[in-house]
């Protein structure tokens, strides 16, 4: 970064990471090279959230970074909305929400009667509260775009994939989307490797369970990375894992944006030893607990700080943008 | 319909059509035994569009039909936002907006850099003109719905499909999506039907250009219908029918819910002997001059009629929305 | 209640309760002579909440009962945001957010710099979810009222303390505020049961503590009822005890509308016996293990289901109100 | 402009032309020595539009040059729209329309019962769209002015009339205006001009017909320079020229600030000999093959190119407004 | 009235009075045959306004009737939105604000740099308050309507003046305009009377001074009704008359809506022998000691009656409408 | 000031001040160091009021000062309405509406039925008509803040009085709040001075009557400081004064920051020779007739003047605010 902006960030920028996520809040302002400023965040004895920032913002470009991660995903959404309200009443000049997994992308239809679309309302309550704009990362489907009424980003993480595994031999290696159905994204990071594809053909057999019949595409002898926005409970992502072994292919990567790794997931993949690698990144803070032997996390830091940077020194950020390549 | 129900419809309801469809209006109005109001449309000399409505709407619930197809699409949309300012401005209680076929579903994303997500941006006008509440069938894909800020119902066609199959011999016929990344509403169908479904596994080789790999699922032999949301100049259509003619299938049948049958659509579907038959539904008018011999259209006015029914009077919708069985 | 209005209630309100307080609801409904209606609340493996309403609300008044009390206030108020946007977005024709214990009343003013006024917060998230009406009870500074945007009741839970205590012996009582800065209740409820009112005068040593200097009125060999807005951890109650013990007060009442009791609360009241009777209310949950052998709590069952009831049959609700008589 | 002016626009300042009115646009971006900014617009197989701004608008000041004029005036509102939305959603700093002839400005009232008042809905668009600002051009009554949301400049065409005419001999001038009742744009240009005024007194026979009774004011042997703000078919133009003839009048000029032409106002106004000078100016597009021998077309560039210069560098407007001199 | 729409009126009907002209409004629910509800207006020691409705108004259509005449034009204002808040904070179903003068709408366009265009503000600020709906009369200029965001009804005194005149010998009658420009409304009269029409020719000569040059039309020994929006101070009204006589009419009357009768209006018209009759109406409060001995004050309280019954009960109020006839 | 902020206050500030205060909108801009720019207003003949800014404010940042003080509070309200109208139409970057008196902050609770709660009417009045920030002093109540939905500065005038009373010999002062329920105020401004407090135990008797009953704290032969937010008509002033007296203190000493002294309070407070010093502030403006000679009037020119050169320098107002150091 050349000096004068890094003055003028200074001047202007002021960063703030709630609750959820304070590593990744850390890596962004040190991007930035700016100090992430603190914030007091406490409970009243009825449960209520307190929170204070602790730094002016009047006529300052605020930017706060939150996951909206397990666990407490509600207190992440609470305190994300009274800092910006709280920024907003202070005067800042504009408000940048910056949420690296925005979770609720998942609520994105009616499939019931009577539900909300989540994903829609969240939107509407961060407008509410007061920010100018979002940043957001790999949401489950790009229509949730549309749901926001504030401009909003929505990067990707394939370049920190990218730039990973053209480090390793890919002479032999096919990129596995678990869905056909959402093929998008595994195809967009063969293309940038310079690798083939093939997926994975699921039949939903009941409201609650999904089979994978079979999967698509020339994999025998392979190396093959499977490439998803998230893991959850790993259920899914184990049975393509059986799956690939029983089509005998070489060597089996795992690889996703959100690494939510909730209920036993950590514990199902690491009994497993015939997973070379699995490749996450930190838009979900991953502990030190379940951080794998063979697990690497990449950090998004630098792509949402350039994009911080980007947006308010008002130069385009379309290299960061999710649709670059995903066409 | 019972006489107190078919009274206060009487007493209550005002609807109108569009210019983009009136036979759909005055179906749907017949459905609902009242008559279909009357409205004007004329051009000023500079091309404007002057739009009265002929009947008194003070405290009465208005619902406007206007299908969003070709030709003049941008006029179609200008029509029903004035439309519905016409009835609010003269005091309508509530103003429903029927839209049998919302074209801007399809512009649901950015995968384009500076590019408008065009179907949030008509949803939103749609709520200034005055709408309070939307009604529409097959949406492009499901999350449009979440776009909408007022109350929405977002209906199938897939009843009137069912009820015409039924009628045919289903015995050795199979359902085909023409997409697997779009194969929800086929497999809905099929498990109404009864009978099995397959789909094409296509590929995205450029931006304008996509290719049908093959076809997943056992249909040499069968009767295949295959299912799509909408067909507009026919191009991936043909392509399917002759990859299904060459794995040696029986009778095919194409169905989609929105005709529109745009540029040479007709010409090359009516060149063809071996389309028994073509299934579509009246969202998008089907002039005389587009109706082959082996062409059939069915109504969906009486889907939009008891929806609106139940609606005005208060009762479930349920039975009606697209997500019924497609989950 | 009446047939007709019984039969009106059963065709048009739909009454359902969230997770914070179902007994409550319960009670509601069934003052008012209809079913509980039933919704689903699941967490997705993200922690991501579900919200299905299982009856249909379409054209139907819509009330939602809900207290923001703990554990995880913010869990309830997500889930009552979530079950007012299905509603919206299924058509009902209004919907009442019922908050018995509106807790944020607490972030009611900007005594530090860059912090929220999240009562204020709240109200807007409320509207902007869908509430068309609010009601709510005891809230900690009648200024609140104002936050909100749409009409909001706001009701007092006095009548259901003056039916109690007018079945005792009130010859020699008193009613002391704990703290004379918030009198005006405690007044209110002396002037109802016919007796005097004495308060404690309290300062604030520092920011974080608060000593009772002296109480104010005669209070030596009588009777009194302690009456509050809410307690919580107990510690400034049991300060109040320990200077009316020490001034030779006779029979100590503690008396408050939200009986939160959060951390040793229930074990530092029950480790005292000279307090003769604990009364609160049930706009907070009070679980059996909390319940004290001297502790009687008071349901605002029926002051909700008559403001539910009046409301929706456009009477007066004004005998309900909180400013009925603290003036 | 000078060179600290010129830096600041080419850093800021990004214009668009939508395709009502590229030359118009090309000249205006010309004034203010910027580079004409490039966009998409292509249809969809189903007649929507697409629209992709082709130049980066983060944090920049976006003018979009879009004239409300035929053919396809609904098509050219919702090209707008979507432009705005485009660079909405894509972090413009401000949007700015300039819609130099505002053509629904003529539904202005509800002179009919259930009319939609047309020019307020479009003004309502245009500020749902993302408008931060909206430039115009003497717009049918000064009242539409109150029609927008958003900041709004009313500008006038009379400085470029009044340089056109000051060059030609105007000792024996008079201004006409063809209705007395809207006299106020003649009186101000002839106050320019330093010349006399007259008027035409119209009575509406019938619904459609009105006619024109008699021309108030000295006007025989003198040189007329008829001024309206629009022609449109022209029919009510030739009729005021027959009367002038009639009473022998020398020379006659006729002048409006809308050349719209429609219909056939070309081959009627050409077919007379006794028209001197038509002179219009390029609010509305006027192809070569409208432009008769005795045509002038004023350019409208430069006004607007002040306008816009000014607003983006925070100066005073005034001097351009229609106020200036017609009260 | 039938007894069922009576019946229906007493039950949902609440109809108030802002301080601005009571007498209207007792007509009006005199009209209606309702009580007028009472409601407290006070002032706190400060001057700040206290008001009070002082009949339950919830799930109620409330009107409210309020002038915005002189004297204290600014305190009708604020009366009437607190009222209108008060009615909305009360859970009313409705809010008609009934406005018979809406004076602002002479502040309807921007004829100098930086005043606010007031009468659209003023509709904002109605808006704001909680109007749904708004009921005024004869607005100076008919785009005013169109700044209003609630549904409005623009209404015309002109019934009652034609009821009044057709009273007399109008064989030798003829209304006159007493400008040529706004010369619409006399038109109207004067066909609904069945007689001609003439029209006063003005030049505003600066910003502050206009003079009357001429009249047009035959008036020499005519009987002649001078027809106005407004007489305020009196002064171009004296002006005409002076005209008028000198052009030899022989019966004179003068007649408009809005009597305001400022400054020595009451004196200058009273001191003229040679006006036969002053015909208003009771828009503008005028009190018996401004009713000249020739003054006659049609009443306006049926016309805002039976528009206030019709929109209610949810029919046409087109009769009553401004736009009638007059185009 | 030095001499980089100045240059910049000059090139972008624009300072109003409405009909109010003049006085104090000039030593505002006096203290900023700008000229404080002109305006027009007038009425017209109707009442109506008529306002223009006599300076360009496009692009700048405007402040309006205005007071709502008496006489003719809603004129004041309305004039304040109608300039941030003109400011906001005439393109202002930003309105900042400084309103150091706030009198209806008075109405900030429900506590009668069908009352407004003006306050927060008012603070979304002037949300309405375009004030983007909002500066005011010593609100009634802290929570009045929260009504507010643009970003507010509440900022106390403490200050000048700890300035003031420093001067004087504090060592046998005490500082005194008339009411015991709004301490606050009093408890700060004694800590500033470093010396004790006491208060005043008032009951409301009736609706109208409240009674001094006791004071509070050792006060016998100390110098007494009364402090409170607003005397008014003075009554229970002198009340306090009185029983004062009879608890033998030495010297009396009145101080409130908005010295409104309406009604009597002049004559009441001057025909009392006890009373050593009157100290008010300028947020009223204190004409001359008013000024008592043991009157001292302090100005809030140069905190309201610090106050908008921090905010229009996104620079940190903390120590300004009215919660510095009450709580």
């Amino acid at each position: 970064m050349d000096t004068q902006d890094k003055a003028w960030l200074l001047d202007n920028l002021r960063i703030f990471g709630g609750l959820s996520h304070p590593e990744l809040a850390e890596e962004i302002a040190s991007h930035l090279q700016v100090p992430l400023c603190k914030h007091t965040n406490s409970r009243f004895r009825n449960d209520n959230m307190y929170v204070q920032l602790l730094e002016s913002v009047r006529g300052k470009d605020v930017v706060i970074i939150q996951s909206f991660s397990p666990p407490n995903v509600s207190d992440n959404i609470i305190e994300l909305l009274m800092m910006m309200n709280a920024a907003a009443s202070a005067s800042a000049r504009s408000i940048h929400a910056v949420i690296p997994y925005f979770s609720y992308a998942r609520s994105d239809k009616k499939d019931e009667p009577r539900i909300s679309i989540a994903g829609r309302l969240m939107a509407d309550l961060i407008a509410t509260a007061g920010a100018t704009h979002v940043m957001t990362m790999t949401l489950h489907s790009p229509q949730v775009h549309g749901f926001f009424s504030v401009p909003t980003d929505h990067l990707t993480s394939r370049p920190a994939f990218v730039q990973h595994f053209r480090k390793q031999d890919l002479s032999n290696t096919v990129v596995v989307s678990p869905d056909i159905g959402h093929a998008k994204r595994a195809t967009s990071l063969a293309r940038d490797l310079g690798v083939g594809v093939a997926a994975g053909d699921k039949t939903r057999v009941s409201d609650t369970e999904v089979v994978l019949n079979t999967i698509i595409g020339d994999i025998a002898g392979r190396d093959v990375i499977v490439f998803d926005d998230e893991i959850a409970t790993g259920g899914s992502t184990i049975a393509m894992v059986e799956a690939l072994r029983q089509q005998g292919v070489r060597r089996i990567t795992l690889a996703c944006t959100h690494g939510v790794f909730s209920g036993n997931a950590i514990a199902s993949l690491g009994a497993r030893d015939d997973i070379a690698e699995i490749v996450t990144t930190n838009t979900v803070p991953v502990p030190e607990a379940k951080r794998l032997p063979n697990m690497t996390v990449l950090s998004v830091g630098s792509i949402f700080g350039q994009a911080i940077h980007c947006n308010l020194m008002g130069r385009s950020v379309g290299p960061l943008f999710a649709y670059w390549h995903e066409k």
